[in-house]
């Protein structure tokens, strides 16, 4: 941690608000921006004057670090807006100090959490209007830093910019999603960066989700790069599987994120008295389970979608469809999150941070 | 591959040149640029026109993909002047078909290869007074691929800017190189994105690089993620063991990248009767070697610093010395390879292309 005090942030309004020009009722996920966002600079070894400030362009050489060698993270977190019209967060502790521990494993500073929890809240505070009511409507949170020093050798920056932007989102409706198990393509190596949410981590996703959407389905399920024998993550998702009535997801990792909705699903579930395992599956236990009429649900868990019920997944070219549950632990889940988020619930984990 | 046929370049002069103002003996490696830049974007489905203009920053959207997904990819090559002051690339159609390769893997439009090398002609030669003459000295030159598109969701972008940049750079001196090898983090996974120059390769090895500075090393020699059992790349470079008179490195594969310099090594050691083995070399084997006074040499091989001899290697916690040798690989394939590259010598590869 750097030894900077919390220093005001400097807040510079926009002089118009481009609200009015928004159709929230058709936002494309992660495309519109609010009004204003956030900046803070590295440079000389330490952290410079925190800056809110109208949400516009960046001026980049085309020789900054994060073009060429991908030394950059990001969080995804949300804001919620209740039926009073109060504005929440959730969880944002848990993405402030995974952001930092993504930069460790960078070699990027770590930013100061008592200014990074200020910055989100004066954020989200000055641009409110754009967390739109309604169940399913939301707020995009994106903290990200980049390295900035201009040069093409491979070696660590040493400037960087921590920046947060927000983007109105709708209900994110990924519909039946169908995921091809992995047998070839891995998403990260023992020892390597996967429990960090580095940017590298994702581009390097696109080709095999690519030629998984080429057969007609959606996603992968990555499994080790090792033996492709355990099952690990789905898409940018933690992921759960049902066997019977007990659920099981894969401990993390240095190749799996420490999911927030991950470890929020767990908990419910254990105040649930649902039988839970930590552990890893084997894709073969899973087309076990399948073929036996076990295999009850599978669901990705994510910022973005919440809960994501997988309704088919293929395996050495194999299809093995999952029927719906009417006690379905997706729904549950997915209801019970949601009724945290929105203030529709009471909130006995103090997941919740009004703005 | 697009279908564009060959359009001719625009080419934007730059003013006036920033050359007078470069001290050509203190160059820091690529953190000076020349006089111009190569920019083509890609939208709506195709390459737009390719055009030369002057170097200069970037105007880029603070949710450009490239900052958030590390999809992007480059590659590394370098253009030299002869005594009668030709300048000359080295192989570059590999760099051009190499970046296409990662190009694909990262869901990145390949770009068309007959543009790529007019724009390396082109530009090198606008430039050409940027290239000093004097053995060692060089221009770098760096073309390089990122997803522009506006949008915070983990999806291939629709738009990229593909470019190149140059900087004149001097000998590459790495000194007395010291090694670690890898037990216990890893540069890329099976079915992961290793041999390809994708931009998240590269931040990715800057902590465990650290963590081998703070022990006094310079550089980890990877190996692979499943068993720290084989010897796989040093740093950024592709590696070599000479054991007895023997030359071994391993075999690429989708964890090692194909290096121009590597594949060149193993050329010249060819044309010299060495004889060369391209296999898995494990670690107990290499320390088995050293222990019994066999192993010769290790070294690096890539474009920034050609060959790059190592004089030491650590193995839980036990460094080995390596001596150097009158009858060295290293200097050898260096001195036959700069023959070339500066056009001293025969070009009996034809790897010389001639600006």
């Amino acid at each position: 941690m750097n030894n900077i005090t919390t220093p005001a942030i400097k807040v510079i309004k926009a002089d118009t608000s481009k609200l009015k020009d928004v159709d929230f009722n058709n936002l494309a996920f992660g495309a519109n921006f609010t009004d204003h966002m956030f900046e803070c600079d590295f440079k000389d070894g330490e952290w410079q004057t925190p800056t809110i400030k109208p949400y516009g362009n960046l001026v980049m050489s085309p020789a900054a670090k994060v073009l060429h060698y991908g030394q950059a993270v990001f969080e995804g977190m949300k804001a919620y807006k209740d039926d009073n019209g109060d504005v929440h967060l959730f969880r944002p502790q848990q993405n402030i100090e995974r952001i930092n521990k993504s930069s460790k494993r960078m070699a990027i500073p770590e930013f100061p959490e008592e200014i990074m929890m200020e910055a989100l809240k004066q954020l989200v505070a000055l641009d409110k209007d754009w967390v739109q009511p309604g169940r399913g409507n939301s707020l995009y949170i994106r903290p990200f830093v980049i390295s900035t020093q201009v040069g093409v050798s491979a070696s660590p920056s040493n400037a960087y910019k921590f920046m947060i932007i927000m983007a109105p989102v709708n209900a994110y409706y990924t519909g039946d999603v169908r995921v091809v198990i992995a047998e070839e393509y891995s998403r990260s190596a023992d020892g390597g960066v996967g429990a960090a949410k580095a940017a590298g981590n994702y581009g390097a996703q696109f080709y095999p989700t690519n030629l998984a959407k080429e057969q007609g389905f959606d996603q992968v399920i990555w499994t080790d790069s090792n033996e492709h024998k355990y099952l690990e993550e789905a898409g940018t998702m933690n992921v759960f599987f049902r066997i019977n009535d007990t659920l099981i997801t894969a401990p993390t990792s240095d190749r799996i994120l420490d999911g927030v909705t991950r470890k929020s699903v767990l908990k419910l579930a254990e105040r649930a008295g649902i039988n839970t395992e930590v552990r890893k599956l084997t894709v073969t236990e899973l087309v076990d389970a399948a073929k036996a009429g076990e295999l009850k649900e599978i669901f990705g868990s994510g910022t973005a979608a919440v809960i994501s019920p997988v309704s088919a997944f293929s395996y050495k070219d194999v299809v093995y469809d999952i029927d719906k549950q009417d006690d379905s632990y997706a729904t549950k889940f997915k209801n019970d999150l949601m009724d945290i988020q929105y203030n529709v619930s009471e909130d006995p984990f103090s997941w919740r941070v009004k703005i």
